[in-house]
Parts: structure tokens; C-alpha cells; sequence
């Protein structure tokens, strides 16, 4: 069923569309589950051998988008994020270059154990099924995402937004011809062609084709997605992420960390929004760091004990401390101690990374215990909560859920696991 | 807030007292997840002897729920899963002790590696936070489900049935008093003390304070639950298993292993349902196999091929092979070759446990691939797929979902793993 995305459609239509789409991925799931690793690395070079030929239409087509865009006002950083140049062109494809490198998951046995009644039981990683990835703006994703259930053995449903249907949909063509020339089926990787929200609506509820719901985008999105999805959703929300400088801090250290974790890069979800400093150390740290952040233009907004060392401050308010502000400010909180410290974080952080710093052993061995974050760390900049810095290789996003996947999501939490049962004739007694 | 189960309450009364356990059990989580693991062994052995020092009141609280059950014409084999006996009481505590004597999960920290940057990433182990079970009849849930949450350092909102609603709150008395004396928040573990089914609207939506729902109990049930739950759902669904015998199969161990897989026990989800017969050995293998069925007083439904070596087989009709009987019944079909049982097993079973009988290497490697199940097996009884035969020690049920427990779930299946970084001063760059 071919439907252009201009077209005007009913409901009923989009149903149906959906539908076909995911019976057709259910199918092309099986044969990818079964796919060994050469032809899958096969398709894989062959889709970034496709990108780069078709580097020229890939921008031409980008180009249509981003006209659009312009003309509906989208702000700068939204049209900066849809663009494709020859760089990212390149760059989508030495991605997928990069997955076909990894060791493939699927097929992996590990833990066989002997059992006193003679079986042996351990586990086998097998693909998930089908795949949902729902996301905005950036075109570069279909690649990224396309490659990382390819890889992992899965069927793939890509929905991404209306902004970027022209790059997507170009991007789609030089998937489904390497996935053609490896002998893999097409539709193991579809990218919905069209626009309407009610295709959305659908494939987060057609629990019988699609297994998980991988949302990439603004907090509404995922927001919205989570609340009437009906198929599981591996949800990955904002970042409010905190480092903690412990009265016990190497300040040089804590120095590094804290700038390095505000000011490497503002508009990403690994960044530091909020610094909470131990009161001892506070006077002695804060002016050397602010001197920093205030030379590189970040806002500081503080609360009273950090604005009475800092005057430059403004005034945090409750809301602050809620705040990713993915922007050059930063809340900044004084504290009484690690328990304080924990606390603010265990309140407010949105449990996505969050780092102390600290050389007292016992305080580092509590903080990793009880800040209950996806990624928590001791002297390192929260910056490193990161797919390709954790040695997954690539991640389809970082996950905020405590259920199936936690923190960066590579291929492997685009698995599960199957128990494996070998015996020799064995039976229950 | 007290509130008596008969009393007459309103929609508003319900959500109020849910929200008021949901919030005190997120609260309890936190104390949970850093209770050390002396603690939650001592709770755990303190409710084993609160249970048996007060053996003769539950029984008594137990015949309330039957006689009750008796008036209400419930069926034999509801009355029998609801009474509690000595014996049974026995075992509540003794699978109480069994789980003090596991190893805890909590804080167990894996995979630590160092990655270029000079970081170090690994995993930690840590509980999910809250977990609602909502459960029927069997009383005895109400112990072994407070006793794994518990151990893995969860808080649990524990919904039974209404026909066992005083064996619940008997045991609950004793749960808490357990976690008193160990200096653990009681409320660590709470029973509902509505029967109201409204309650379990509130509790599988409130994703504020439930990180995870675990239903136990019948099809319709878990249904009703996935359908309406905003919380993630851990889904144990029926049990269609099938045994398939190769034609290069070892029939002694064939024979063996299709009669304890069907008849070892009737009413499980890991008995057997379907078995499928290579049609090279049919003749060979299925008189004497069904000459032991219809001695143990099996009905045997089966095909076309079946019936013409088995005369006294019914007819199975496309419904008996999507039909989970826990009852004497056994759908037979006679299949071409591997592919065929691959088929039918990927298209009828509920991906619970699927097992093969064969000597050949390369047709056990295919099954164990290709069969899309919670447990694959080979050479084996259906009936092992079971925490304790697996070596779990003791489990929540049964998972037949893909995403974050599959097969046997038990103390690792109430935990997630969050990242760690240990770090001397590394940033970004």
C-alpha cells in the first residue's frame, strides 16, 4: 500500500496503513531473528555505501524540509538540527559502519549451569520483535536507529517527524537498497510515510505487531507517548543532572568536573543543571569556579548561602532546582552535608546521571549506593553518561525507566534474554 | 487510615486510601533499598516464626474465607488452592527461610571496566522500587511475594482476592510484625484491605508510586490488567507448551519425557498441551506413548495422521491448538519435518516452554533458535521450567513477556542494574 504523505486521509485509512505496516514488520521480524551476523554487517555497509552515493539527493532532498521549515519560523536550533551537510551525511554512515563492527548480541549463551537434576540451564540473547522509534527533527536518527535494530536482529517501525519526511523518507530508499542487496528483507525496516498524529496513536497501541516504544524527543513527546501507549515504552526523559563537591573534594578535581560538566556542551541531557556545594568547602571553591562560569557567559542563579559568597548570583527559586535548562545557567545550592546532598538529588534530579566528588571512600561508596540514578559516579563529569564513553558503541538513547533497560541503551537493550534447558532425557520427579 | 474491608465506600474513599499506601510505600522503598542484608534475613526469619507461632490463627482466620467460599458455591479446585492446612502454614514459613538463605541481589556491582578515557564503567544492582502483585486464592502468595520483594529490597502493595481476604490480613499481621522486629518500616509490605475491585484500578495506574505491577492468577485477570495499566506490567499468561519428537529422536527418551510433561501434573502452566510427532516415527513411537495416556486416563485429541495410528483419539479441532487445558487432555499432531514444529509452535504456543526430543546436533541448535519461547529445551521435560529447578530459589511467577524478565522470574527479575562510574578527575573532551 503505497499513500503519499500529502495525501488527505481518514482515520480509518491510517488504521489500516498502520496495520499492513505492522504485520509486515512482525513477518520481517522472524527472518531478522534469524539472520546470521555476516548478512546483517552486510546490509549494514551496504546501507552506508547507499548513503554516501546518494549523498547529493540525500541534501536535495533535506534541503525541501528545511525550506519549510524556514518558512514556517521553526527557531534556529530546530533548523540547525534538521540540516544535513556532507559532513553528517558521512558521519550517518561511518555510524553504521561503526554498528557492523560491533559483535553481534544475538545468539549469545552465557551462565549454563548444572542443576542436581542433571538439566543444564543458562540463557540465549534473542531480538525483541519489533521495534517503535518515535522521534523528532533530526534526520540522522533513521540511520542511527535503523542500524541498531538491524544489528540487534529486530524489525523496525520509524516514525519520525513531519518536519524531516523528505530527508527521512531519502534516507528510507538507501536502507531498503542494502537491505535488498544483503537478501534481508525490506520491510524489516519501514519508515512510516505518513505525517497524521494518528499514525502515532497507532503503532503505540497495536500491542500485537510492535514489542517496545522507543521515544526520542521533547519532554511532551514522551510525556504524551507514555500516557496512552499500550505497548511497554523505554521512556527517556530530561536530564537534570547534579554534581555534589564533598568537604572531603580534591577542589582541583572538583574544579575540572564542574565546569567540564556545565560548560563542555549546554543543549544536551548529560549536562550539570544544578551544583550543590558542601558548606565547608563552599567560600573556597565557588569564586575560582563562577570566575569560570561567568567568563564563559552562563547565568548563575543561587540560593542564599551561595549568593552570599557569589553576589553575581541571582536568586534560584524552588522552580530552578526542577529546571533543564539545556542552556548556559546554572542553579547552584549549598549544602550541610552528603545526606542534604542525596536528598536534593533524590528529590529533583530526574534520575538520569548524577556525580560526586569526592577522595573520602566511605561518602563515594554512599553516594553510588543510594542516589538512585541511571548513571552515578564518583569524580567524573556527568558528560561521560554516554553510549560510545560506557563502550556500548552506539545507543539508541539513554533511559531514565528502571524497568528492562537503565541509562545508555545499545544494542543489548535491544534484547532479551530466553532460558535455555539441555538435558539428556531428563524429567521431573 | 483504617478502613474495614465490608464497609461501603466511595469511589473517592478508594482512590484516597491507594494513594495514601502508595505513598507510604515509595517512602518504605527508599529505607528498603538501603536496609542492609542482615536486616531483611532477620525480617524474613522473624515472619517465618511470627507464621508458625500463630499457625492455629490463621487457620481459623482461613476457615472464615472457606466457609464463605463453601456458601458462595466456589469450585473444588478454587476451595482446595484457598485452604490453608499445618502443612501448608509449614511450607509458607519454610519458603520464607529458603529465601533468607539466597544470596542478596542488592548492590552487587558487575562488569567494572576501564574505558580509554580513563573512567571505569560497570553496573550496580539495585531494587525497582515499589511492586504491586495483584493475585487470587492462594493465600500462601501473600507470604512468598511479601518474602522475594523483601529480599530484593522492594516495598510491596500486595492485592489478593476478596475470598481470601482474612488469610491475607492474617498473614499480613505476621509479615509486620516481622518487619518491626527487625527494625524495618511496616509498611515495607502492605495488604490491601479493600476487596473493592476499584483498588486495582488505582494500584496499576498510580505511576507515581508503583514502578512495576506482577499479576498472578488466570487469563482474564492478566487481560484486564495489560489492557488498563499505566504502571509496567511483569505479564505471566498461559502455558500452551509443546514437546516436539524428531525423527532422529531417542525414543525411550521421547516416551519418557511427553508422559512426565503431560501427566507429571495437569493443572501448570508448564505441562505440556500439544505434542508433535515427526511423521517417520509416528507409527513407531505413538501406541506405546498413548497406551500410557489412556491408562493414566488421558483424553487425546489428534489430526488426521494421529488418528489413523491411535483409533481412540477425538478429533482435535483448530481450537484445541490454542486451548491451555490444565486438565488430562492432549492435543497430537503429526508434522513433516522441524520446520513444520517450528511453525506450529511460533503460530499456538503462548511462548512459555517448548521442548524437543532429537539426537541430532544441528536440529537442537535450530530448535533452541528458532522456537520464539520464554524456555526452549532439548532433551528435557517441560515441567523443569520452574525457579527452583532452575536454580532461582524461589520465583514471582512466570514471564512470558520480552521485555525485562523472561521465563522464571525471581529475586534478579524485582531488580534493575544502573550504571556506575568510578573516576580520578576525568572530563570530557
Amino acid at each position: 500500500m503505497h499513500v503519499r504523505s500529502n495525501e488527505t486521509r481518514t482515520m480509518e485509512d491510517i488504521k489500516k496503513y498502520m496495520q499492513q505496516v505492522g504485520q509486515q514488520a512482525r513477518t520481517a521480524s522472524r527472518a531478522m531473528a534469524m539472520a546470521d551476523t555476516n548478512a546483517k554487517n552486510r546490509a549494514l555497509e551496504n546501507i552506508a555505501a547507499a548513503i554516501l552515493a546518494d549523498s547529493a539527493k540525500l541534501i536535495a532532498e533535506n534541503a525541501k524540509d528545511v525550506a519549510k521549515a524556514k518558512i514556517e519560523e521553526l527557531d534556529a536550533a530546530s533548523i540547525d538540527r534538521l540540516t544535513l551537510t556532507e559532513k553528517t551525511v558521512k558521519s550517518m554512515a561511518e555510524g553504521l559502519l561503526q554498528i557492523a563492527a560491533l559483535p553481534d548480541p544475538i545468539g549469545e549463551i552465557s551462565d549454563m549451569k548444572y542443576r542436581p537434576s542433571g538439566i543444564q540451564v543458562g540463557k540465549m540473547r534473542v531480538p525483541l520483535g519489533v521495534i517503535g522509534i518515535i522521534y523528532e527533527s533530526r534526520p540522522n536518527v533513521t540511520a542511527d536507529a535503523a542500524g541498531l535494530c538491524l544489528k540487534s536482529g529486530n524489525a523496525a517501525i520509524l516514525r519520525g517527524g513531519s518536519e524531516a519526511i523528505h530527508s527521512n523518507q531519502a534516507i528510507a530508499a538507501c536502507v531498503h537498497q542494502g537491505l535488498r542487496e544483503a537478501g534481508l528483507p525490506e520491510t524489516a525496516v519501514q519508515v512510516v510515510s505518513t505525517t497524521d498524529r494518528a499514525a502515532v496513536g497507532e503503532l503505540i497501541t497495536m500491542k500485537e505487531y510492535v514489542d517496545v516504544i522507543v521515544p526520542r524527543g521533547g519532554k511532551s513527546l514522551i510525556a504524551r507517548i507514555s500516557e496512552e501507549a499500550k505497548v511497554p515504552v523505554i521512556k527517556h526523559l530530561d536530564g537534570i543532572c547534579h554534581v555534589y563537591i564533598d568537604d572531603e573534594a580534591d577542589l582541583e578535581k572538583a574544579i575540572r568536573i564542574a565546569d567540564n560538566a556545565k560548560t563542555h556542551r549546554y543543549g544536551v541531557c548529560n549536562a550539570m543543571e544544578t551544583l550543590l556545594v558542601h558548606k565547608s568547602v563552599a567560600a573556597q571553591v565557588l569564586p575560582d569556579l563562577c570566575r569560570i562560569y561567568l567568563d564563559k557567559g552562563v547565568e548563575l542563579r543561587g540560593d542564599d548561602a551561595a549568593r552570599a559568597i557569589i553576589p553575581q548570583m541571582n536568586t534560584a527559586t524552588e522552580e530552578d532546582w526542577r529546571t533543564e535548562y539545556l542552556a548556559p545557567i546554572l542553579s547552584v545550592r549549598v549544602v550541610s552535608d552528603l545526606d542534604e546532598a542525596i536528598a536534593h538529588i533524590n528529590t529533583y534530579s530526574s534520575q538520569h546521571t548524577d556525580s560526586i566528588v569526592t577522595e573520602n571512600y566511605t561518602k563515594a561508596m554512599r553516594f553510588l549506593r543510594e542516589v538512585d540514578s541511571s548513571s552515578v559516579m564518583v569524580n567524573a563529569s556527568t558528560r561521560f553518561a554516554d553510549g560510545f564513553e560506557y563502550g556500548l558503541g552506539a545507543e539508541i538513547g539513554i533511559s531514565t525507566d528502571k524497568i528492562h533497560a537503565r541509562g545508555p541503551v545499545g544494542l543489548e537493550g535491544l534484547t532479551s534474554q530466553k532460558y535455555i534447558v539441555l538435558g539428556n532425557g531428563q524429567v521431573r520427579i
